[in-house]
């Protein structure tokens, strides 16, 4: 058995289903392993953003990782957008990189590359295996470190001469890691802080957005009073009907400080202190007001729900949580021009239980958000780490690991382009992914950031570096080009009535919504 | 005046013209900025891996920088593929990487990423400004950095507070770098070795196959026999009827060691020593037989010309070069299926004058170069890197380098999809660019390579990571979704009209070849 085969089974043996590809010649040995490795679902991407980004959806539903397969250093660097996504995110991936036979690199062939300088920039652990013996213990090792503090990024660089020459086979799987845990005292100080009687907000990211944890901070919140925040992106959070209620942080450090502004403490759990997405000129990066008391409960990647669990303990709290989102959709407008408002309310009336959300909506997600707070219990994922072109490759990797489940791609035209190889994928895989995009023709956001940054009176050439509608793009031939079926929708009705459709039926499709 | 704009005009008082963006927040200050200096044009690229390749299509043809604009570390990563085959190709290249505002960087906001880290992977020059006035005098240095060694990648990460504080204005125009020559005794062993009998190579690349160094090779062939040898993928050859005839060195590792077994001597004059792309179990990295004898007249990044002319008049030769190309053109086969030769044959009858061609054909690619060698006058590309996706923004950048001159892309459906981006740009500019999308349905290369790395019997699942056919991807309607008129062609017949038909209308066009 060589070297490929016997990483391939040990990544198998260690709970690890599916590999997101776009291999090259020096993984080839990989691809020939897949058939005689019962239990490794293969899954080809046009494009490594799409493989890495289908690995952090894939990892953010399934919690546990997902193998991508690399080629060198280039196909690693198509494929970091992404990964600093997951990164941010805190999802367990293993990426598996090929690189040249290691006797090979002296003569700096044209696709040599520092494959480990590439892999540290977007990964917690790298190792490059030291012979075809050793590259299925490294394999085993990177499964550990994937999913060490709660999801990390764990990348194995494998020689090409490592992976053809002769092994002793798969290695053993070595135990899970455990999470570190809040300790007594700032449990305690946590508990001071929420019985002090001053304005104090639970800030929660992470695994804390997942329901086990949110029922915990509900029930605390029923007790103390304390307001429950979200991070602005969170990576996975679970809401809708039935489900406790939480706040947003705003996205526009302005608006964000002025939510802020009245908190004297602040309570992280799985969460870092609100700083501003980007700095503009006079404006503040840190968010929270000077004399804001921060106490740090469970940073992310430590254990949160038993850091939760804890705090409800020590404050003796009541068994149910408070405030319960009600069921409460908003009502479809008249038929008219389709609008974010629009799109919100279709939506949030045809949001499947237990759907999956991948929100890349980036202007109108703003709209979106709020209208699908009283929908349909479902999960929500952001764009944790503001590298577009997240949206329809995490879509592709939630719908891999939830195939029973409806995944919702809400998608912004500007993004939707960087990783618009996606959509073959969806086909390839029959996956249940209805992708919505919406197709303002700009990039919105960067008009609304032009003036925020300073610029006034914008010309001619700067407004159309923002401008997408020369050419305006044709989703639905795009996408048919890719082979998924399509349609447009310019008033509600029409959006209403297709999205019904898509939902109704299972496999992917694309509604281009113009607004 | 900002730094933003204090940068551009330096960049554009040093002769760079045009920007290829995909700007976000942090890079607003230069968007802005564009409208107040006159002589820069902005490319918008809808994502940056077009952008960096269009970069290098310009570079290689216009001998001069362009600049790029990126948005902090992973808009330069999903660039970095692209830079590192301008990298290997030796192309000129200025970046401009937007990162935070200075004092934003410690709050660890979501796109905060090692700038540093990743530029330095893909530059020969990296410089983060001190300063908003210090933003001028670093731009000013990176061109000059950019046009040395003939051409290298120079990264200038330019903070957002740099950008937008005031400063002194623009910096004074450093002076050209002037190139490495090649030393007196180095030409002596050259000649000494042309004059030894035995059988030699002139091994040529980068700038010693443009004409003027390509004529000099050809009187010293003329005087001594030694035989012309072109690298397997050249950054830009210029060839064609009425040109010098070179032999250019074949892909497989196989293949290039038996051509190369007869050479005693090799002299590179502008090349690296001929080496395999990839390894393979059992064969060698190295091609050139043991006892050959290397003189390294003039590495990559020196003055290749002045070397060639030195060592033509320490070998007294005559004025006219040897080995002239005819002008020949296969016949067009009878109407019949499209094959690589059919489209080869039509592509070098129906060749422009002083079309430029961006080759990532791929395998296709190995027949359609020997069936141009006697089509008109031209500059022929190459995919220097071997990072895919190369193709079409190559073409970019050289249409928007060389508006009078039609470009052709010639390009595999695999390696297209991967900037496919790129076809909006071209409409949006009104590019004279003739795409030829030579679809085969798979990574056909791969098919090979698999053999080649000693795997037998390959299974379903192995083999189903190599197609495309699952689904097919319709790229009329694709580039029709992009705005690029679009047509197929499955018979040769069908293909020559297209084709006529596209040459002779100014302007984007796609033509679908099926095979």
């Amino acid at each position: 058995m060589n070297g490929a085969e016997s990483l391939l089974k040990t990544l198998i043996d260690a709970g690890v289903e599916v590999c997101f590809s776009n291999p090259g010649t020096s993984e080839m040995q990989f691809v020939a392993a897949i058939d005689n490795c019962e239990g490794m679902q293969p899954v080809l991407a046009l494009f490594e953003g799409v493989a890495t980004g289908a690995a952090d959806g894939y990892g953010r539903m399934a919690e546990k990782p997902a193998a991508t397969l690399l080629h060198l250093g280039p196909g690693l660097a198509n494929g970091m957008a992404n990964l600093h996504n997951a990164n941010r995110a805190g999802t367990p991936i293993v990426n598996i990189v090929g690189d040249h036979a290691t006797y090979h690199l002296p003569f700096d062939a044209p696709l040599t590359s520092d494959v480990n300088g590439y892999s540290n920039l977007v990964s917690s652990w790298v190792r490059v295996s030291d012979s075809a013996d050793d590259l299925a213990a490294a394999g085993a090792e990177a499964v550990v470190a994937a999913m060490e503090k709660a999801g990390q990024i764990a990348t194995l660089i494998a020689p090409a001469d490592h992976a053809w020459e002769e092994s002793q086979g798969p290695a053993a799987v070595l135990p899970q890691p455990t999470l570190e845990q809040a300790s007594d005292e700032v449990i305690q100080q946590a508990a001071d802080a929420l019985r002090s009687g001053e304005e104090t907000a639970i800030f929660l990211g992470g695994k804390a957005l997942l329901e086990p944890a949110l029922t915990v901070a509900g029930r605390i919140a029923e007790a103390t009073g304390v307001r429950l925040v979200c991070e602005t992106f969170p990576a996975r959070m679970q809401r809708g009907a039935g489900r406790v209620m939480v706040e947003r942080l705003p996205y526009f450090g302005e608006m964000a400080a002025d939510f802020l502004k009245d908190f004297k403490r602040i309570i992280l759990v799985g969460s870092k202190s609100p700083v501003s997405f980007f700095a503009y000129p006079g404006k503040p990066s840190w968010l929270s007001p000077d004399d804001c008391e921060t106490t740090n409960l469970a940073a992310p990647g430590m254990d949160v729900l038993t850091a939760l669990e804890a705090l409800a303990a020590a404050l003796d709290v009541p068994a149910e949580p408070a405030r319960i989102q009600p069921a409460a959709v908003p009502p479809i407008p008249e038929d008219g021009k389709l609008d974010p408002m629009g799109i919100g309310a279709v939506v949030a009336n045809l949001m499947p239980e237990q759907a999956v959300v991948s929100d890349e909506a980036a202007t109108c997600g703003l709209t979106l958000f709020p209208c699908t707070a009283g929908a349909a219990p479902h999960d929500w994922m952001m764009l944790t780490g503001g590298a577009i072109g997240q949206g329809l490759p995490l879509a592709v990797g939630a719908a891999v690991a939830c195939p029973d489940r409806k995944v919702l791609a809400l998608q912004a035209d500007g993004s939707a382009m960087y990783t618009v190889q996606a959509l073959w994928t969806m086909v390839r895989e029959d996956l249940d992914i209805t992708t919505v995009i919406i197709n303002n023709g700009s990039y919105a956001i960067l008009n609304i950031e032009l003036q925020r940054v300073g610029v006034e009176n914008a010309g001619p050439k700067a407004l159309s570096m923002l401008d997408l509608t020369n050419p305006v793009i044709d989703w639905v031939s795009l996408a048919e080009g890719m082979g998924v079926p399509s349609t447009r929708a310019t008033t509600v009705q029409e959006f209403h009535d297709q999205l019904r459709d898509a939902i109704n039926h299972k496999g992917p499709r694309l509604i281009e919504a113009i607004i």
